[in-house]
């Protein structure tokens, strides 16, 4: 069996920092960019950020709504996004939040975790409103080839809150269930395992430990969203150093559309996550 | 503001009969089919299924994990599909089970619910779990152009049960809390509205009345996982004629390759959901 996604993951972290920069190219970029809102709009603006990423950021995330806002043509741009994110050795996370009935996710599972897929990610976001139970093919390919999961638990926009906080028959909350089934999936990986939770920088508490779900984190809410570094680092200052993944997007795009600020921007938070998360 | 997409599919259903035909073509249907597991395969699949649901089917529902399995080529064959299914004059329902915060939501709605959009279909499936309230921007492009929305709100297979029968801060259910969200966003449109929700077949009562939602239901769980025709018509026989869509996927993808196989295990159904829901 391959390295765990985990492991892979703090390996790198701790190498280039926590880093993961948004590649969120909506209606609203392309036209603050002046570029057409159109496939080739779409792939200049995207391969703007993923330059802008090389040497500071461990991992893109691709928000893939604004790539299928384009159908084939989006998924084409997509494809050569995550060519050029393999030869440049970053990670990529494909943000797509799929999740369905057992057999569907098999689907999803070729889609985002087989090798030689040409939308073959290091890891995929799963949203969990038909059960993490009815994910085992996602998370069998994803153990098998080395890739992971970022499985939605506490999200950091406010309507989702209802829901991930309702109480289960156990009397336990609907997201920290979902942070037990993780920690049992992820036993018997070495370090980390490959299954990892999505938990908004804003969420203030947890009624299950996240030290003790042995996986990764991806982290939104730092930037535009109001979060900072520092509060990532208390939030999750028990956990292993480099599990942790920080997206950043509106607040690096907004520095666009020139290469330089870009990178600028994409390297002060690098060096202010390095910082808080890392020392 | 065009006529609702619930007002539309009552319409249609009440003509044709409430059968939608699921077309997935995974890599077990292309193998037993004795078609490869490549795109070409993909389309022939998906074409065989498109032509045996003409006159039968009120709509059809793509899952669009099989398709995203090729990736660009996926979407292309996808198109090509929806582009028959238009020319055909069946319903689309995209099974994609989309979901997330404010902003990516309208990326998702510009996908599948705009006019001039290669991905334009009837209705999308949605998965709740970062909350319906995140969910205005496909709320308003669905009112707008006439299409149409249904919610997962409590599926047939047991693994998302915990989540959706999980308890609100109000004591009432997930899933219940749910569809009175839609009943509220169903107020104002005549007969029916937009925002319809996904219901197992296999489901057995609601805290919350189905007629009272005043919206479409999709009700997966007939045929292969099951639930019979007359077990959908028990469940939903106070909600307005022609309000319900049952998706029968495997039961006939079983009898293909062939054509007539295929058309004739659709009529079969067709059939008995007439007689079941509509007499």
């Amino acid at each position: 069996m391959a390295e765990s996604f985990g492991a892979r993951l703090v390996a790198r972290v701790r190498e280039v920092g926590p880093l993961c920069v948004g590649i969120d190219p909506s209606a609203d970029v392309l036209r603050s960019w002046g570029r057409d809102d159109d496939a080739v709009g779409l792939e200049f603006a995207a391969l703007q950020l993923l330059e802008a990423s090389l040497g500071v950021a461990a991992a893109i995330k691709p928000q893939v709504a604004y790539f299928e806002r384009f159908g084939a043509a989006g998924y084409r741009v997509l494809e050569r996004l995550f060519d050029e994110a393999r030869s440049a050795e970053l990670f990529i996370v494909a943000d797509a939040k799929r999740g369905d009935i057992g057999t569907t996710n098999d689907g999803y599972a070729e889609a985002w975790l087989r090798d030689g897929s040409p939308l073959a990610a290091d890891a995929l976001t799963v949203s969990p409103y038909l059960g993490l139970g009815a994910m085992g093919g996602l998370l069998t390919q994803a153990a098998a080839t080395g890739r992971g999961l970022f499985v939605v638990v506490s999200s950091s926009n406010p309507e989702g809150r209802p829901v991930q906080t309702a109480r289960l028959e156990t009397g336990e909350r609907v997201e920290d269930g979902l942070l037990r089934q993780l920690a049992e999936a992820n036993e018997g990986f070495d370090l980390l395992g490959p299954y990892g939770a999505v938990v908004g920088a804003t969420r203030q508490h947890s009624g299950f430990d996240f030290e003790n779900v042995r996986g990764p984190f991806l982290v939104p809410g730092v930037g535009a969203q109001g979060a900072t570094p520092s509060d990532v680092g208390r939030l999750f200052a028990r956990c292993v150093k480099g599990s942790v993944l920080v997206p950043v997007s509106r607040a690096i795009t907004q520095a666009g559309p020139e290469r330089r600020g870009l990178h600028d921007a994409a390297r002060r938070y690098r060096d202010d996550l390095v910082d808080a998360l890392l020392k």
